[in-house]
């Protein structure tokens, strides 16, 4: 072997051992908020403490900067080590700058403020979460400032979810998107558009809706030999290896619209992680392109498949079998219920035009935490008066309110907009697939869910982190990221209800 | 602070960074034998392999040896600290002879081993075990070689499991017990002896049967906001943190009983861990004092409490309402049911006369394997004639067979003594509490089991590994392990029923 290919290998083995600690913390993470007892909450904290420290002295160790410096001068350098060196690098020059004591104070604070969070939201308590999201707001403020930015210090926070995104950008392409969305509702609430959501209301009991979540599962190919699915407060995806990517979900007994579309967009996270090419094992690169790719294919999964009349005709045999009570509906009933358009509260349970109205107050609030100085007394008041503004609807409890969400609880400030991305990348992605891939909507109706996720896979998912989210973008649909995708699907949508 | 307390003061913590590995590793198993998808398994092995290593490097660094060097010629230590000097210095002794590479490929070998063994199972196939099992006997005689011994190879591995215990002392325990058990059950068999636990064959929901494990853990103080119940191939307990201990079990449809039991066995387990000092913390001293007193508390709780006839006066209330089948039987039916002793194949499901003869033959099996060269291709004709000679019955397949349990593919050899020696220090135990407690028996009736946690949780659950198995059986009882105890009580177990 020559010098740079043991040197190759040499890398290999150490990033091994660093993604077997990542997957430790998958697994401390995933127990605790799935099967851990109340009472361990504070040892484990001390646990995560200590694994987030090993990987905090791998990622700066003097072996790493010796990766960089020796791979970094060299030109002709495949793909793979490239991409490699770059992320090693990224992370190298930002953790290099925290303190380690920081850092693992940082995590043992949200690894219990995520189980604070819970009991809050369980309490209705905002007060139990304060000094927690308070304590959350200025680590990432200070390492926003450690980090370093050019413009807004939020632009620090964006970079870690969606490499290279700043709040002009997003600002650029939100400002529009939450002009037109406001407006659509607007016009529908005017023509009186009468959501039909209350004819689903029934008793689905949880161990059927499990069942076919599993039979969902088979069709889009998320393979629950190397997964599995499990209940918790906020539905998550988790890979804890390259065979092991775990979902969870939520159930509701009177609904199990919720729970199928919050299972089917975790899957359409979990079957992007489960077809990482298995090569990318110890390069950094075994991941998502980006958080913002991430919530494309899951809300692609979720939205673009989950909500068509095509998939609603396939699987109806087998749903009305599953459930009686749905026989006395037609698909284009259900159809129709499933996309109902109603301003809501809760974030999870939006339709596809509102749901990123619900994206853009959160964007809108986390620039506020970290630009400005706000007070985390008024936050809750802040987060009600645009919901009013924006959707025409009011918490009226921070349960349903500010606490609403399990991200800042775990300490991500800036991954919000991911999702709202995430719409736009993927009509992206569909406007592209359908060009080569004409029969979609038919493939979907005869249930060759198969064929859609092998195109997903080797457009997207094989490649893992190999490109940059940009690069990625414009490798599969031909042009850079472009809203105009999905602003015209959500008119196209509005459009049809209002026929 | 004084440099002797500087220097105690680093040693807990740095015993408490070990201690983290420690939970790790049982939260990987824990996570192995309860949740993780199938393909999963090479990934997580090597997972495992990498924390082995991590407490190799931890058990036998300068580090520790700096701590034994300055605390060694202390002569006026505290207890606690003299006892984790004695525990690190054992292991360090132990495991710096052991290279690294052999300790961390067989931490490889035995989480792959235990999957296969339970495919094996499922399987009846006992060729796919096999290499496995050979592997894991092979690793065992050269761990024992490396670690050394006076007599026979075979003590050095009890000694894991048994601080001092030898084959030469086993024998003279084990070998009247054998001759006392097999003339019981002749006995027994001459005088025509039926066993009347045919009556409790019915339908008992695993649901219905896991409510019930959940009111007993209350009953018996097992705190399941510091643990919980699972399902598993083979019941297990593990601690994850001192408030994290868990159990897992297996129901049968059909039979209550077994699963019942089997749980209030764990949370004998359990309990004793729960109820370990917490200022152990930080001092390798927070388990029990060895296997053998872990297996008395188990053993005490399933077979002292669980088999006695006020158990079965004070639950028959709850049970009889959560099973109504039940309510045609009496008190003393079930109790006798409970109670029937039959030579079985299955050691999990024996009763408490013929279960020390499942063991002995473990243990015999366990001396050839260790001691002699005995072929893995002989083991189970081996198994069954053992079975045949002791207990008169024969397996008629593998799976009932040699593949019965899960340890020997968990890599431990020499564990299986514990089980017996448990039942003789359990009677030694009781035999000392009914002279402080007479009212023992009533206490049952009355449902008043938290006095007698803790009065065990007192006189030994208390003090986690502070003291050697020798030592505490003495301060408990004021004598040294005395088999006589058990002997009487099995001979008036079989009295009664003769009677």
């Amino acid at each position: 072997m020559s010098e740079i290919e043991l040197k190759k290998q040499e890398m290999k083995e150490y990033i091994s051992r660093m993604e077997y600690v990542q997957s430790l913390l998958g697994l401390v993470h995933w127990d605790m908020r799935v099967n851990m007892p109340p009472k361990a909450v504070n040892f484990r904290g001390e646990v995560s403490g200590y694994l987030a420290g090993e990987l905090y002295k791998m990622t700066t160790s003097e072996k790493v900067k010796e990766f960089i410096d020796y791979f970094l001068p060299i030109d002709d350098l495949d793909d793979i080590t490239k991409a490699t060196v770059r992320k090693i690098k990224k992370e190298y020059d930002k953790t290099v700058k925290i303190p380690e004591k920081m850092y693992t104070d940082f995590v043992n604070l949200i690894s219990v403020a995520e189980s604070v969070w819970e009991e809050a939201k369980a309490k209705n308590d905002y007060g139990l979460f304060k000094p927690y999201l308070k304590q959350i707001i200025d680590y990432n403020k200070q390492f926003a400032d450690i980090y370093g930015y050019k413009n807004k210090r939020y632009d620090a926070l964006l970079d870690d979810y969606e490499m290279g995104m700043t709040e002009e950008e997003l600002d650029r392409i939100f400002n529009p998107l939450k002009e037109v969305l406001i407006n659509l509702i607007k016009k529908l609430n005017e023509r009186g558009d009468k959501p039909k959501d209350h004819i689903l209301k029934g008793k689905y009991p949880v161990e059927a809706q499990n069942q076919f979540a599993k039979i969902i599962a088979k069709k889009l190919g998320y393979d629950l030999e190397s997964g599995r699915i499990d209940t918790s407060a906020h539905p998550f995806t988790i890979e804890l290896g390259p065979s092991d990517i775990r979902i969870t979900t939520r159930y509701d007994e009177e609904n199990f619209i919720s729970g199928l579309l919050s299972n089917i967009h975790e899957m359409g996270h979990a079957i992007y992680e489960q077809n990482i090419s298995r090569d990318l094992r110890g390069t950094m690169l075994m991941t998502g392109a980006s958080m913002g790719i991430h919530e494309s294919q899951s809300r692609f999964y979720e939205n673009i498949i989950g909500r068509s009349r095509e998939f609603w005709k396939h699987v109806y045999p087998d749903i009305s079998t599953l459930f009686p009570s749905l026989k006395k509906l037609s698909v284009d009933e259900i159809y129709q219920a499933v996309n109902s358009i109603k301003p809501s509260l809760i974030r999870v349970d939006a339709d596809e035009i509102t749901y990123s109205l619900h994206i853009i107050i959160r964007y809108e609030m986390e620039k506020m935490m970290i630009d400005e100085d706000v007070d985390v007394d008024e936050l809750p008041s802040i987060w009600n008066k645009k919901y009013k503004d924006y959707l025409g609807v009011e918490p009226s409890n921070n349960s349903e309110g500010i606490l609403q969400d399990v991200h800042w609880s775990g300490g991500s400030i800036g991954y919000f907009p991911s999702y709202a991305l995430g719409n736009i990348y993927g009509a992206q992605i569909l406007n592209t697939m359908l060009k080569q891939m004409p029969d979609f909507y038919e493939r979907i109706e005869n249930g060759d869910f198969l064929s859609i996720k092998n195109w997903l896979s080797d457009n997207i998912h094989k490649h893992g982190s190999i490109y940059t989210p940009s690069e990625l973008i414009e490798k599969v649909s031909g042009e850079k990221l472009n809203p105009e995708y999905f602003i015209k699907r959500c008119e196209k949508i509005v459009e049809e209800k209002l026929k």
